[in-house]
């Protein structure tokens, strides 16, 4: 995603403190008083300008969202989302994926969602595909036993790495859909770059893996 | 493949003993025998009219080839072919994949080919693919340890299934194409279906998977 200069954008997540996690670590291991309950906890990484994980935070209000970004300038427009629609049941951290563990027990966090995460296509680049191995054991360290991650994208490139990666670290392939908007899958809810890619007519792939 | 009746069909075949084993479970434990060499033994299931297999073969002398195919009627086509092109090292076999372990000792196949094949898209039917887990255990009695199953189709359901069959049973996943004729894997052969297929515009998908 472009990172335009947003020199406020920091400022702005600070002023939200209800929304934004300002000290993730020290979160760490008591994430059900954070939240005042023990619903399950999903994250999305990557998660952009958040429409999937507000979206998702609508559906599902039994369970607990936390959409992380890297980006500052982008993941402001999460929280403006957030803030016009007053959802309790999601958070958003301004972080790295390569922290997780700094945030994060092992099983705190119930399900990993990567959405359209960049794809890096150069081989030389593949160590920070999302789906790499070393991003793996970090999902791994965090979720339970037998924890799920959910992946979907347009790039053909990385889906097909990914099932391999996702192969190679021996864990479990439960469900594929090679053409997600075609297929019966149901309540499925577009992230911003799923709506501008099918708009542009390109198949957007979905899979759930599983630790075994 | 549909079915014409060709009552000369199994008489075409007993004729040509020289490139249709006629008696497949004598050569059990002996292949090696049967073949005058120690040249690695590759099968591709369901081979219809053996455009693929004779096709392999022009192009890998040192490797042997067995066609193996259910249905008379299709393949004297693939007799045919090899009648014609004379190659020494490819032969039919008429016979169906449930059967492959009275023909073959643990090892003695080194790699299992299936493309195009039969999708029995009804749920109720899933026991009938060739990627089913009765069948996996099958091709892994043939097999030496760590062995390659490389399979091609331009069935999204059936390539869906496939992947999560493999993956279920254990098997690794080391390579896999969204769209094998826009890819960069060279030397591909085709198949009748593939070129009938292709030619309407369906995306052919291909995987390579081993046993772990
Ligand atoms: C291509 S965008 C997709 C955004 C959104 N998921 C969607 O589908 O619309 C990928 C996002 O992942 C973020 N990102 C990339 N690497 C990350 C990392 N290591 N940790 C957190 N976010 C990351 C980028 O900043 C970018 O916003
Ligand atoms: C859809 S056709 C594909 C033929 C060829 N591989 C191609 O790609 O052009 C599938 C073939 O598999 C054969 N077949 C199906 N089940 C089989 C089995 N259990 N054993 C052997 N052959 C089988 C069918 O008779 C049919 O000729």
């Amino acid at each position: 995603m472009r990172q335009r200069n947003k020199p406020w954008a920091k400022q702005k997540l600070d002023d939200h403190p209800q929304y934004v996690i300002s000290s993730p670590d020290s979160q760490k291991g008591s994430w059900s008083d954070y939240f005042g309950n023990d619903h399950p906890v999903h994250i999305e990484i990557g998660t952009g300008k958040g429409r999937f994980i507000t979206g998702m935070a609508a559906q599902n209000p039994a369970i607990n969202y936390i959409g992380i970004e890297l980006a500052e300038s982008v993941i402001v427009s999460a929280l403006d989302r957030i803030i016009e629609q007053e959802l309790p049941n999601v958070k958003l951290m301004n972080a790295n994926a390569e922290d997780l563990r700094d945030f994060f027990e092992k099983g705190e966090v119930d399900r990993v969602y990567l959405n359209f995460s960049d794809p890096w296509p150069k081989k030389r680049h593949a160590k920070r595909r999302l789906t790499y191995k070393t991003f793996l054991s970090i999902y791994e360290d965090i979720l339970p036993e037998h924890g799920e991650i959910h992946f979907k994208t347009d790039n053909q490139g990385l889906f097909e790495y990914s099932l391999t990666s996702f192969s190679e670290y021996g864990m479990l392939l439960n469900y594929v859909s090679l053409d997600l908007h075609n297929s019966d899958y149901e309540g499925n809810i577009m992230t911003e770059y799923e709506e501008k890619f099918s708009n542009k007519g390109s198949r957007i792939y979905r899979c759930e893996v599983q630790y075994r």
